[in-house]
């Protein structure tokens, strides 16, 4: 294990952090509030952290698959652990733990919230609580391969272990430019998103919020009433189209800008997205219908929370926990889905799903004819060997870590839906659960065992599990190579 | 597809339930209840089957591994449909869906009862729901293997079909002898519980009723308050000690048998199977401890409970749905889990969680040092490529029920503790669930669509999925070979 290249790129990732926290300095500056203080400490300290260790390159600056494991996981850890200390410093979330919870929860764009009154915040602590979101969705460190330059090797380990979906050799080889190509296309369609919103007559603030929120599907928001705060037809509109944009993987608008329509349209996760959108949305529909004055307001609040859950964002319009358990267990199956590889979604991903269900099939074939050779395609193209034992070792480490947060969460002796939806909620990255963790709640009762639980989860959620595998696998740090 | 044969064997086998059948009409003639006549329809019905398609053998008489499949999965529902008739017959169950869900929980070891009141039912229909425990415990097909002769190879792929576990090979070469000596040993340790529950003062009937329900891991009772009505130390301690017997692999017994200590020693499944039932002890323990007035009667209730739980029994000494939530997720854990492979227990089985945790191990490591070759071991023998397979496909068919079970469950808008565990215990095999389907419950309220769907998961948790997957697809019907 290379631990001084390790550190070296860890202390540089600092830096980038130390500059990302002026922003809300200068909004603390415009909104004429003491807090923006807090965030110079914090930023302090990260910019001596560079200046100690992240400036001289170390004369073996070569990485593998494992240092990039390595580094990613302890990046997000980092990232949250100075993060949160503008919220505990400026004495707004007193208790570190839960202001660790609440930026783990921003970075990793779960919108989990400890806040009991989200609307006492200051403006800049509110402005980087979503902020942490749009940098967390297209992920931490890919953002900082944008503005730092690393040799390409390094970048690609880097990439691969933490652009989420089974397949990432596609767009890993030219890490830093396909990077930059990324974060173009995601700057330009938030910039879109808030000019909508602004032209729904939301201001500026609100807008960059609840863009911040939905363009990382994350789904913070300023307000203790969520989107339902604007009571309005056309921002749910805008919303939920912009939510479900960001679902969809991003290598598909890289085509669309390139022209090729084809392979938009013959991509096989993304027709499963839209099915499993508009089924799910038609079944809630019906079944909550009678709760509403008329099947239209009925269609508007179930799409746009189907919507916000499959893409993982989580935003509310109404208090979803009250719906009928129905429709709660669809909206529960969507947050195990999630959204589309290499988005800024979470949870396991369509075509992970996909790939489980055809393996399943296959299986039935091959039981009934033994000689039949059963191969797995996903759009035309065959899923190797490796992939596939990729994806059977996630799903069953999944429901490894999703049972034991389950039996960890429970020592707080909460009901099981608040238990259970709670782990489930973070583990997708999706937000609000159900009961006392549903959209009108809140994760503050949770003890601190259960708070670390559920940070692990959404950490463990966001990087799809191996980064910290190999993090708390012993022999990767005992041997050397 | 072989039908002339399938229907041969299917018929063969509805002979042997015609003569099952006739037990508890002498039963009944031994209580001089009406009820007994209830039994002769079925019976008669059967018989005319049997001697209509189950007495000349085909010519073409050579069946492949999917007609085992589908023979068994047949073999199981036609089985339930004619052993609930009695139930509707006799008016004690009136409602047949009803009857049909209690006969399929009898054979499929699971012990779930629509019954409101099991103590207003005669001798005969007691007994009978009982013996279906029993007979289904050990499997209904290697039970009429014991009875009827079939030549070896076709004798091997039905065992194969139905006898739990990820590897059967071990025990199924020599199908007849074995099925022999399977149910020789099972027959005289369900003797030994039916001598030592006589001795505590129990009368012969209840013996026989706690003893069929222990020996195939079933949990019908004939009382309402279950284990709990002896109010003994005695008695909880016999049928814990048994129930934990029949949860273990029956070839170690008779390795035991043939002298070979050192085989059951080195038993890796064993090994786990007593760790998580002493560590899920302690913990309970010490959760419920004040609860209860002294640690030790806490330890006696943790311990029957742990039991009955992981071996899929199900019986209840005490109402353990008002226990703390820890303590009832990790009863939930141990639902999921399961016995021992080839034991009467249903579940995953501990053997498939050892294999899954190894999966994950090995991952870490490979993704560590990719050059590294990981083998998984269980007992010192490698697990194949193809079984390794075949456990990961199980893993995500169970979960995949698992998901659909309780969206159509959920229909019916219980809460999600009762809807969620009654999906859980039945795919489990266990019996009782939590909340309004906990110990003191009953699954009557349910809806026919939820009742045929908790029949479905008792059926495939009990076969191991695989059979359903061939019956349910369609290219094995289509096709020919």
């Amino acid at each position: 294990m290379n631990t001084k290249m390790i550190r070296y790129i860890l202390c540089r990732m600092l830096g980038v952090e130390a500059v990302l926290l002026m922003i809300p300095v200068i909004v603390a500056a415009l909104y004429q509030e003491m807090s923006g203080i807090a965030f110079l400490i914090p930023a302090g300290i990260l910019l001596l952290l560079f200046f100690l260790a992240g400036v001289k390159k170390p004369e073996q600056s070569h990485i593998y698959g494992k240092e990039g494991m390595v580094i990613v996981a302890l990046a997000w850890i980092l990232w949250s652990l100075f993060g949160a200390m503008p919220f505990t410093i400026s004495g707004f979330i007193p208790n570190y733990m839960d202001a660790f919870f609440e930026t783990v929860s921003g970075f990793t764009t779960t919108g989990s919230s400890i806040l009991r009154d989200v609307e006492a915040l200051p403006q800049c602590l509110l402005f980087w609580r979503s902020l942490t979101h749009w940098i967390g969705g297209m992920g931490v460190l890919v953002f900082v391969l944008v503005l730092i330059s690393f040799d390409k090797k390094n970048s690609m380990y880097l990439m691969r272990a933490e652009v989420p979906g089974p397949e990432k050799d596609k767009l890993v080889p030219k890490a830093m430019s396909t990077a930059r190509i990324l974060y173009g296309m995601y700057l330009i369609m938030t910039v879109v998103e808030i000019i909508f919103l602004m032209l729904g007559g939301v201001n500026l603030f609100d807008s960059m919020i609840f863009s911040f929120g939905s363009a990382g599907t994350g789904g913070f928001s300023n307000y203790a009433d969520s989107v339902a705060h604007f009571h309005s037809a056309y921002i749910d509109g805008v919303i939920t189209t912009f939510c479900a944009l960001f679902g969809v993987n991003f290598s598909l608008f890289y085509f669309m800008l390139l022209g090729d329509f084809k392979s938009v349209r013959k991509n096989e996760e993304l027709r499963t997205y839209i099915m499993l959108i508009v089924g799910a949305t038609a079944l809630i529909t019906l079944n909550i219908h009678s709760m509403f004055p008329s099947m239209i307001k009925a269609f508007r609040y179930a799409i746009f929370q189907v919507v916000t859950v499959i893409t993982t964002t989580g935003y509310a319009t109404t208090d979803f926990a009250k719906w009928p358990m129905f429709s709660k267990s669809i909206l529960m199956m969507l947050t195990v889905v999630g959204a589309c590889a290499s988005s800024t979604g979470g949870g396991i991903k369509v075509s992970r799903l996909l790939v489980g269900i055809k393996c399943v099939k296959r299986e039935s074939v091959q039981l009934a004819h033994p000689k039949s050779v059963g191969i797995i395609r996903i759009g035309g193209k065959k899923v190797g060997s490796d992939i596939l034992r990729t994806i059977y070792i996630y799903f069953i480490a999944y429901v490894g870590i999703l049972i034991v947060s389950v039996m960890l969460v429970s020592l707080d002796n909460f009901d099981f839906e608040t238990t259970f939806s709670a782990v489930l909620t973070t583990l997708g990255n999706v937000g609000p659960g159900m009961a006392k963790v549903g959209p009108m709640g809140n994760f503050a009762d949770f003890s601190i065992l259960s708070k670390l639980v559920l940070c692990f989860d959404m950490l463990a959620g966001r990087l799809e599990i191996f980064p910290f595998l190999v993090l708390f696998t012993a022999p990767a740090w005992r041997r050397k190579f």
